[in-house]
């Protein structure tokens, strides 16, 4: 059973207004619900159907609430609705470390489509890359969306939001701070580092003037063949986000020997 | 102004069923207008606010109407309406050539998510990927969200709706059938060819069994670091196509010999 205040409550956290005055977010989907339980994100309350409860014992740690397919229907923001849905409190940031100073950081500016960011997420969860920060214009990192297109890779990255330029300022000089821009430099002719920070802007607006002042290397995504004229004017940005990272920890794999060897080129 | 029966039209057009008996669908936004009217796609109609319709003189061959911004609310089906919204008619496929053999092709198998669909078109257009094969099962190309994703690459795509194992069947042993798995052999010691299909199939369900019986290199992209044990699942399957497409098409310029001479590794 599900009360009316608990559904209204549901359909609140929908916005972030609401998200940030109850400090809690929506997570959707048997895995995602599953994978939300066994992280560090607290998960107040379980709303699922009866066959899920009884095949996820996470009875006793967390409230499970056994509801109907008809009264899931009601609180989903899915288009098909799953047989699982959590209330999650937002946690509490982690206290910084400077490891991120020896790693690749994803720097995202003004990031606004939610499936980009949920989808840039998986992407650095897929590569490694433990830290992204979000300039404070991106989509909120617990819209219902993102959250979902992570597909729990939300649990596995640090995420902070930050005014860039007040960030950026203090490495100036310190790290290289790779830029994607569509006037770059060949991505396959870049020396790619071990290190350092990639700017992505958004497919509307591309990378502010304020941080691109930052920005020591310009970088893009070479298109094929090189002397064609009529082609799409870019990439989506997670692709981008896909295509770099590929190739940033490929090099590295190169560098430190464990692949290529069996490579033709 | 726009007449009810029209507006009634529009609507119909976002379901398959009406786009098959009609052989219409619906383009919106200022840009992709212009590009399928720039296109060998017949456009037949445009709605457009009157300030576009001064900018973009295509009156004589394309009928435009001036309709207000209450009006384009009334018939768009994205959630900030665009200044124009055209009609265009489903173009007749283009006369077969065997073209395609001597190049990368991308061959979809079951892709249901329209935004993965136009995304993966917009990658194929970027590195000049000329043919694109999708499985019956696919959805539908001229989906609205699919259009609007492609961002006009839809019109430099050759895309054809196949049954896929009676299209793979005749091509068995005579090119290369690289299929993307997650328990593939690594893409960067893979020798990758210069033809040769490259087969993706959904993030739900993979490349299927009837399809996967006529692939001849099965292929992944390796997360990062090998040794790591909890990571992203898989990766989307648009963000996939891209990173293999770049590395096909960076090792086939590495051929060349016209890039990674600057590179370090």
């Amino acid at each position: 059973m599900i009360s009316k205040a608990q559904i209204k409550f549901i359909h609140s956290l929908k916005q972030k207004k609401y998200r940030e005055i109850h400090q809690c977010f929506i997570a959707e989907g048997s895995k995602l619900v599953r994978e939300m339980a066994a992280s560090r994100f607290p998960v107040r309350q379980i709303f699922a159907s009866r066959e899920w409860i009884r095949e996820n014992a996470f009875s006793g740690k967390i409230a499970a609430e056994e509801i109907t397919s008809r009264e899931m229907e009601r609180i989903t923001g899915l288009s098909t609705p799953s047989p699982a849905l959590a209330i999650v409190e937002i946690p509490e940031t982690l206290p910084g470390t400077e490891a991120w100073k020896e790693d690749i950081v994803i720097v995202l500016d003004g990031i606004q489509d939610p499936g980009n960011l949920g989808t840039i997420i998986r992407i650095a969860d897929w590569f490694g890359i433990r830290q992204l920060i979000c300039s404070v214009g991106c989509v909120d990192l617990y819209n219902p969306k993102v959250v979902q297109s992570t597909m729990g890779s939300i649990t596995r990255v640090n995420i902070d939001y930050l005014d860039l330029p007040a960030f950026l300022a203090p490495l100036n000089g310190k790290m290289p701070v790779f830029g994607m821009k569509l006037d770059g430099d060949d991505l396959y002719r870049t020396n790619t580092t071990t290190n350092g920070l990639i700017v992505i802007g958004s497919e509307a607006h591309g990378i502010s003037d304020q941080v691109s002042a930052f920005i020591t290397q310009k970088i893009s995504i070479p298109f094929f063949p090189a002397d064609r004229e009529t082609h799409a004017e870019s990439l989506n940005a997670a692709v981008a986000a896909g295509i770099v990272c590929a190739e940033f920890r490929r090099t590295l794999e190169s560098v430190r020997g464990r692949r290529d060897e069996g490579k033709s080129v």
